[in-house]
């Protein structure tokens, strides 16, 4: 299996990506074709003194910053991402990872990765650490505005990844909403929760914020407005909690001694609430995989990523995405 | 000063009502009118000997269950909430409180305490603990769809409230979007954008929900849908982190010893994600001060209600928003 990266993508690209390259060639048996600079690579690899064994390095003048408008990607052709993804499209790699900017990967996935059949929008996913299990938020960002029906089509490929990728058996599906009953919501979840009740999946009803982290479901599919406001909501109160926590362990000697006592503890608990274990965020109805590895990733999230787009790749999450498409007529499904 | 309380409102009514109003005529100087069942009042004052000095009671025959559709509450004039309501209107008390249903107290409120003229909607705001000061989310959930010119003026009710309440001189308004650049989020936060850049209030611009906690503003302004999941998913986020954190110090006789040295700390951690020290949620935009309570409210967490709403009638904060309607000129503002 080959997995194709954008080496120039991310805040420590070049570096990090081929140092999480190398380590899952090493550990996954895959090979990666590595997309960007050649001449910065090469220099790069003789500083950091990286095995190159089982990467190979395709050319790539031009690369997209992070902070670049989404909406020029077309113009960039020769960009490491726009050239990486031609590569994907073309058949020279079984899936693609990039930690470059968010807007720029999703745009140049659905231009050149193109969707699948029927599928009205890809969506953005993510896999949250939970109390007990890890639970999928989809759309994350990729639709701002979303209808009902587009909605139904994100649960059922969130629930083709779990179960695929994840390992969990017939998914529960649950409706991000400000309430339990179902005469809820906005026009969006009222419109939504009749489709998702007659879609064949398993669908749990509506799953208000605070039953997110107990595990109320396996996929809970919102529009992406909503998802990024609740996905960096829980990274904000966890990052506020794990501060304070610091804190009260650094208030005197005392307190630090008990830190020493609760140490494993403490390291479990951090390691609870750490997304870099579950890699980085599919970017689902898209006909190959492609992952969207976190801006800020080191070596070992980056490897990560690369061993859920293999995961991705050898469960075929596209075609079960397909193969739900092709069996499920959605209302209004024609119109896009 | 004379609180009028819904007794029967809220999951431990009429007891903890009770027993709230009690605490709060002795430690702030209040009086209370408290409306519910005489006789089941009676009975409970005498089987708990509370001290009823300051409390008088006006008999209400009628509840309202926290279950009930809110749409029912104009056929329940006999409710203790809408007899409540009705003394509020006609000046039989500076402020009301209620732990009741939260759609029946705003459906009732906007119905029998009125707007303030101008409004268009009324509003559910709430403080929350953030890591280094507290700050206001407002709209929690009274307007699930909303329009660009409403968000101004919840702004200005947030404002209004931050700055005569909380004691925060000229508070920073922030508008909850996922992303900082100003052409971020939907059509609805797209519209209000400028308009808050013009309102007069200090507007800092969008916050992403991971600086929510951080202080990003004192004020954040947001639609009702997402108000509640933004709050549902930080109260969620905390319960799982605190149920972590108790379980890592109760795994072994070692882990026990560091919660009992590092006691004190876990104390001042809990109370700082403690939302029973600010009251309850105040709705905004009507007339009359009106708390709502959190439905599980004890003794205690009334108590504070009780004193926030007295705050609300002593600082005038509903003469505040008023000057703030009649001086400020709104975009579609004649056409509700």
């Amino acid at each position: 299996m080959n997995i194709i990266v954008d080496a120039m993508g991310g805040d420590n690209a070049p570096l990090a990506i081929l140092q999480g390259a190398a380590l899952a060639v090493r550990e996954y048996g895959v090979t990666i074709t590595a997309v960007g600079r050649e001449e910065t690579i090469n220099a790069l690899v003789k500083q950091h003194g990286i095995d190159m064994t089982g990467i190979a390095v395709v050319h790539a003048e031009d690369a997209i910053a992070m902070t670049e408008d989404a909406t020029d990607v077309r113009k960039r052709k020769g960009s490491s991402l726009m050239v990486a993804l031609d590569l994907l499209a073309k058949g020279g790699g079984e899936a693609f990872v990039s930690a470059g900017s968010t807007g720029a990967v999703l745009v140049g996935a659905t231009i050149v990765a193109k969707r699948i059949k029927g599928i009205k929008r890809a969506a953005l996913g993510t896999v949250i650490p939970g109390a007990e299990k890890p639970w999928m938020l989809i759309d994350i960002g990729a639709n701002a505005e979303c209808r009902p029906e587009q909605l139904v089509q994100f649960a059922a490929m969130g629930s083709a990844y779990m179960e695929k990728v994840m390992g969990v058996a017939s998914p529960a599906v649950g409706l991000a909403n400000n309430g339990a009953e179902e005469t809820k919501g906005t026009s969006l979840q009222l419109g939504a929760y009749p489709l998702l009740q007659n879609s064949g999946l398993r669908f749990v009803g509506n799953v208000e914020g605070r039953d997110l982290m107990a595990g109320a479901a396996d996929v809970v599919v919102c529009d992406g407005f909503s998802g990024n406001l609740i996905l960096k909501t829980i990274e904000g109160v966890a990052k506020t909690f794990s501060g304070k926590l610091k804190e009260m362990f650094y208030a005197s000697a005392k307190t630090k001694v008990a830190g020493l006592l609760v140490k494993s503890g403490l390291d479990g608990f951090k390691r609870s609430f750490d997304y870099k274990e579950y890699g980085g965020a599919p970017f689902l109805g898209i006909r190959h995989p492609v992952i969207k590895a976190h801006g800020s990733s080191d070596a070992r999230a980056f490897k990560n990523a690369i061993r859920q787009a293999k995961q991705c790749a050898e469960k075929d999450v596209a075609g079960a995405i397909e193969n739900w498409i092709a069996t499920h007529k959605l209302a209004g499904s024609g119109d896009d």
